[in-house]
């Protein structure tokens, strides 16, 4: 049988139809997110539009499909299916779910936050597959969460919590997006790592960065990391840091949830065992118990590019 | 019907027979726990002489008895119903409910951390009564958590979860019992209050902290309150800091988990009002997506001394 993931996004619309068993993308396509929606109608047109797209083009009949997900960055309502508020594609109070069951899409249809569909993409599809309790952090413009509690996913009262990204780790620290001083996400997201990197280099005339962020045409997520592998002291310390940083809110997510495993996501995880192996050395060394509590493995996520699709499908998955 | 609970702490070992509709203790008596339980086994047979005494000290049917809940410091197994590890009463994997069960009670026992077992008390029996998810946080000589979802206690793989007094919130910070910096635990509980308020009273010879200190004979969790309640600046300016440390890891809470709400249990929470309607102001202005989210409410717990034996007793309605 077939999902059909849907993966908005502030550039582009993609769908992909899943083979449910594989969790292979059989089939995908994608159209521009529009700059603008007008009507809150417009939007689910949009979403409509993709869907019949990935039918057309698949030539799937679509009483093989069993259901349909969707994933969104913002404020979900997913026991509701409506988009509360999305800051990227500026739409507010959208009923995506109904919208689509009344263009005919007569199939289980769900919506929900792209970091809590990337967890289960992961836990059905990815590296987190024969786990029971996951965690996963998605390490980009801003940090992502999402957490897997015995195979379901957990979303808090009206799907308002697993925010770990804004989980105050330096009280009293820098400014983040939301308002709060100090967040995990104004330390550890990519945005963070290169205003960190910038902070250093001003301080280091000497350091490779400079040169790395020359080649580059600008300071990326990269540059640190770049220059810390080719033996420079100042980007070693500022991946040093930062890779604390990641810890930080790493070891206070096994305090809290003690899951089997923590899944980091997002670009900055393409540094792979560079990021995973220190960031395994700090959960063992501090996670709460010692030797007493069983151990939280921590990896990089496995899907990549296909994270968006399969994880809005896996939202089908989730619910059955 | 009747609920047998057992409150174990480092200076007495309680028990009470609770009414399981009514939540009242209709009997209550103690032991003192003993200096060194030098067998496993002698710590079980305390439990059971706790037991004993409670069934005939209320003159009560064992037949009426639905189950014992016991509530321990420590590191708790509480599948296995196994104490594998308690700081303050020197034992380590002692299996009390198997012990129990071989002693002739032939009823559900079970056995938690004593977080857990107050968060459960106050859900089921207190100030946490009507909702759904709550998040339980005592402020004591350390700070101690327990979380309810959707009704049922949340531990974490193996009970080793729920320890959000181990969650940074100041990256490289004050040294904390479990060998991390910066813990909530290191700012929030009444041992960093402590310490907090005599670091102020140094450098401000002449708050009326000094004075109030020597009234009661020693600094403690209350110097800096009653100071600020007679106008003191510097006493202020404690209780200001104080406060903000307990709202970072509250707000972190409430982003994590999205409760309805979050209890204050403890010494500290005898404060009430002084404490909370700072709290819920700080988490209305700082939790995650504002008005687009629902409001957690902020609350002192109720329970007061009776919350150790209503909390284990608790434990039996929770696995119902």
């Amino acid at each position: 049988m077939y999902l059909i993931g849907i993966d908005v996004g502030g550039m582009s619309i993609k769908g992909g139809l899943v083979d449910s068993e594989s969790g292979k993308i059989l089939y995908q396509t994608a159209i521009t997110t529009a700059e603008k929606y007008d009507t809150s109608n417009s939007f689910s047109e949009d979403i409509a539009k993709v869907v019949a797209l990935v039918i057309e083009g698949s030539k799937v009949s679509f009483d093989n499909v069993v259901g349909i997900g969707i994933g969104q960055p913002g404020t979900i309502d997913s026991e509701r299916g409506v988009v509360r508020y999305s800051n990227n594609i500026a739409i507010e109070n959208v009923p995506v779910v109904d919208d689509l069951h009344k263009k005919g899409y007569n199939c289980p249809i769900y919506i929900n936050n792209d970091a809590n569909c990337a967890a289960l993409g992961e836990y059905i599809f990815g590296a987190g597959r024969g786990y029971k309790d996951i965690c996963f952090v998605t390490l980009g413009t801003g940090v992502g969460s999402g957490i897997i509690i015995n195979g379901k996913l957990f979303e808090g009262r009206s799907s308002a919590g697993a925010e770990a990204g804004h989980m105050v780790i330096v009280a009293n620290g820098e400014r983040c997006t939301c308002g709060r001083k100090g967040c995990w996400e104004a330390y550890a997201s990519a945005t963070a790592l290169i205003r960190q990197t910038k902070a250093v280099m001003e301080k280091a005339p000497d350091s490779m960065m400079h040169e790395i962020a020359k080649e580059e045409g600008k300071v990326s997520g990269k540059t640190a990391f770049v220059a810390a592998k080719r033996g420079d002291r100042a980007g070693q310390d500022v991946v040093d840091a930062y890779i604390n940083y990641i810890g930080e809110g790493l070891v206070n997510l096994a305090n809290i949830f003690r899951p089997d495993a923590i899944l980091i996501g997002g670009g900055i995880s393409r540094e792979r065992d560079y990021l995973t192996i220190p960031l395994q050395k700090k959960m063992d060394a501090e996670a709460y118990g010692g030797e007493h509590n069983p151990r939280v493995i921590v990896k990089a996520a496995s899907l990549q590019n296909d994270a968006g699709i399969l994880g809005a499908a896996a939202l089908v998955i989730n619910k059955e």
